[in-house]
């Protein structure tokens, strides 16, 4: 049997809450029967939901939070004045090692300032990033980082490419993921500075990762590479780009199929199909992001998710504990700062920095 | 009888030139019989298409040129080393007047470089950008820069938001073209330097652009606002995003008609509909991005493309030349300094560039 895993709720986050994040972890739980949780939020509001789910409330223990945290209050607001919300107490837990990571579909930007300031970063990880993982035409490709960082150097994006690495491994088991660097080219010469600075450090540390030079933004859906690591703007503008295009489609699609008799009735014998092809599509299976980089595990779900989507990122969550995605990063950016450490001992004149430029 | 217009064209331009150059020129002249044409390139290779198509043939002189800018040659390598190229060749004509526009399925960083040496830009135009237009839910959108510039600062920004409006009115006939800035995010706080400084201004200056705020990466696909601003970085990693997220979707959707019995009768049944569904998704409806800026018109087609694809990049050369694109910038652009000296002249404490400081 596996170990018991407990993961702490922000039962008050995302728009369809506490309802949704009640029944996302009934769902939960009947896949993942070792699981517990802490449910942080209106005790008044989320004890009646429990009641109507006595196998949930058994492994489910409420704490009172006095505090919300709104999708309006700016993350430095929500870190000095949103101490005893739901959010806050859920991450907190963490850090006290009352669970082993928490899942929100708050404010992602208070989520992301709290977590940070309560969980640091791992050693050697100067900022975390937002990750998750898309469709792609062979498999899932995960994208990091998603918004948390608008401006990035070459050091970040190094760090995310380890970060998004180890994260591939841990969670798709893939032995040794590929990772490319999102630029708008993939000849050496393209690029801004970070970018470029960036590839050449990959290219010249001899770490397992399999590093696969630039990719552009048709590679993301092509699934070129098992990780796409970028800067928070560009991410955060791609993965939305990326979903806004997928609905434009799928509206299309469905005024095409009303747009004569004949179409209508070739959807009704299409309609299985269809419906695997929606399935596929489906945003709710591709729901969790991951704060990557924090010391404890932190996963935020789409703020207007259900509770079959809250479900899934409550199973990422579960796997990135159950498979110590921390312990291999650590690992991992120990690895790395001794390659740094033995090339500028070997090549003083010529570390990875200054290559690029 | 509307004037007579004169386009050169690249003739070895993009995979598939000269003939696709040739019998894209064809239907182009098919839609616009009052177009006539300069054709740069391999004579030898030029003429003998020609002579198949007796009516361009009467309205086009060929020009022969020596060399050929290839899909690997540098920009700097080939404004040095491709003065007798198709490409340089067709951009000076529009130089020395002997043509009104320019259409090339060649090298785009090739194509920037010459046309910004040999063209300039324009009065107050510090650097051209690439812009085109996408479909949306309501329409089209156009957006720039597509990566003519990697790094933009405010000024840059707010230049193209000057162009993408003129481009708009100019190509839609939109009255009131409305202009969003990408973003992270709506909100003022969000996004970077440049991005918040370029806001700044485009809110205090008194123009008649309709400046509709920030904007985010699902704002594309759903057309909310007619012009999409960004930077050559983001605005070439979302094309490139949205375009391979299209084709992923259209490939799962051709894998699920294929799936069952019943979806490829039902598949038949809506072919008709489906037709339209390709039609109205068809890069070739699209082809044409404008290097807007320039002190002359210049246009880029997909290099990938066909005779059809190129026969619409050359309209779009029209249309911009018979709706004189240029001289309605260069009124814009002179009303806009004008309105920012007044706002200084106004306010000598608060000019809009250090309003988000």
């Amino acid at each position: 049997m596996p170990e018991q895993v407990r993961i702490s709720l922000d039962a008050m986050g995302g728009d369809h809450a506490p309802d949704m994040v009640v029944a996302g972890a009934e769902i939960a739980l009947k896949r993942l029967p070792h699981l517990k949780f802490l449910m942080y939020g209106d005790q008044a509001r989320i004890k009646p939901l429990l009641d109507n789910c006595p196998e949930l409330a058994a492994v489910t223990e409420i704490r009172h939070a006095t505090q919300e945290v709104t999708m309006d209050d700016k993350p430095s607001v929500a870190l000095r004045q949103r101490r005893d919300s739901s959010m806050r107490l859920a991450i907190n837990a963490v850090k006290e090692g009352d669970a082993q990571g928490v899942v929100s579909a708050g404010n992602t930007g208070a989520l992301m300032a709290m977590a940070k300031f309560v969980l640091k970063t791992l050693p050697g990880i100067d900022r975390p990033a937002i990750a998750t993982y898309m469709p792609t035409q062979r498999g899932e490709t995960i994208m990091l980082d998603l918004g948390a960082n608008i401006e990035c150097n070459e050091d970040n994006l190094v760090q995310f490419a380890l970060l998004g690495e180890v994260f591939a491994r841990v969670l798709y088991g893939i032995e040794k993921p590929s990772v490319g660097l999102l630029n708008v080219g993939i000849e050496e010469l393209k690029g801004n500075e970070s970018v470029k600075k960036a590839a050449s450090i990959l290219r010249e540390i001899d770490l397992p990762i399999q590093f696969a030079g630039f990719v552009e933004g048709d590679d993301l859906a092509k699934g070129t590479v098992d990780v796409i690591v970028t800067d928070g703007f560009t991410g955060n503008v791609a993965l939305k780009t990326a979903e806004g295009t997928a609905r434009l489609l799928v509206h299309f699609l469905r005024e095409t199929f009303r747009s004569s008799f004949w179409a209508k009735i070739g959807y009704l014998l299409a309609r299985r199909s269809l419906q695997r092809f929606r399935e596929r599509m489906d945003p709710r299976r591709y729901n969790g992001a991951m704060l990557l980089g924090l010391n404890g595990i932190a996963v935020k779900s789409h703020g207007g998710t259900d509770a079959l989507g809250f479900s899934n990122a409550i199973g990422v969550c579960h796997d990135l504990i159950a498979n110590r995605l921390n312990e291999t990063i650590k690992a991992e950016i120990a690895s790395f700062e001794a390659e740094m450490s033995k090339a500028e001992a070997k090549n003083p004149d010529n570390v990875p920095e200054d290559t690029a430029q």
